[in-house]
């Protein structure tokens, strides 16, 4: 079993309501000097191992399915 | 302005019901061999240089907001 992960992020030019509800948490709680932007991460076991298809099948799989390029940008690490 | 990410994942004994119907989504698109854990990534971007201190301090604020840590595990990683 390999390990690829999938970084999703909302794009720099979006409004991250979630980031900005955790920026003004943590400034409440006395975390000071810290901005956060949310995303997801998605942890992936590969039957296998981890080739380049298995990559570009994982790329085209965050593409339809776990990121929405509209708003989002996705990173493929294999781990 | 420096960079720390926290990730946070379901604990590996607890049910993931999201990354369980993301694993069924990508079988019904065709996506076989692959099973998918979705946690969060919070990228932190930091005010000055990312000290032991500053680390610190976000493993803190990671225990106390970012995860849920009955359920969830995290880890600090300074980019």
């Amino acid at each position: 079993m390999s390990r690829v992960v999938v970084n999703v992020m909302p794009k720099p030019e979006i409004l991250d309501p979630q980031g900005k509800a955790v920026t003004g948490a943590l400034q409440r709680l006395g975390f000071h000097g810290l901005s956060v932007r949310q995303g997801k991460r998605f942890e992936i076991e590969v039957d296998g191992e981890v080739t380049d298809e298995v990559l570009a099948e994982i790329r085209d799989a965050a593409e339809k399915l776990l990121a929405n390029t509209v708003i989002e940008s996705f990173e493929v690490v294999a781990e």
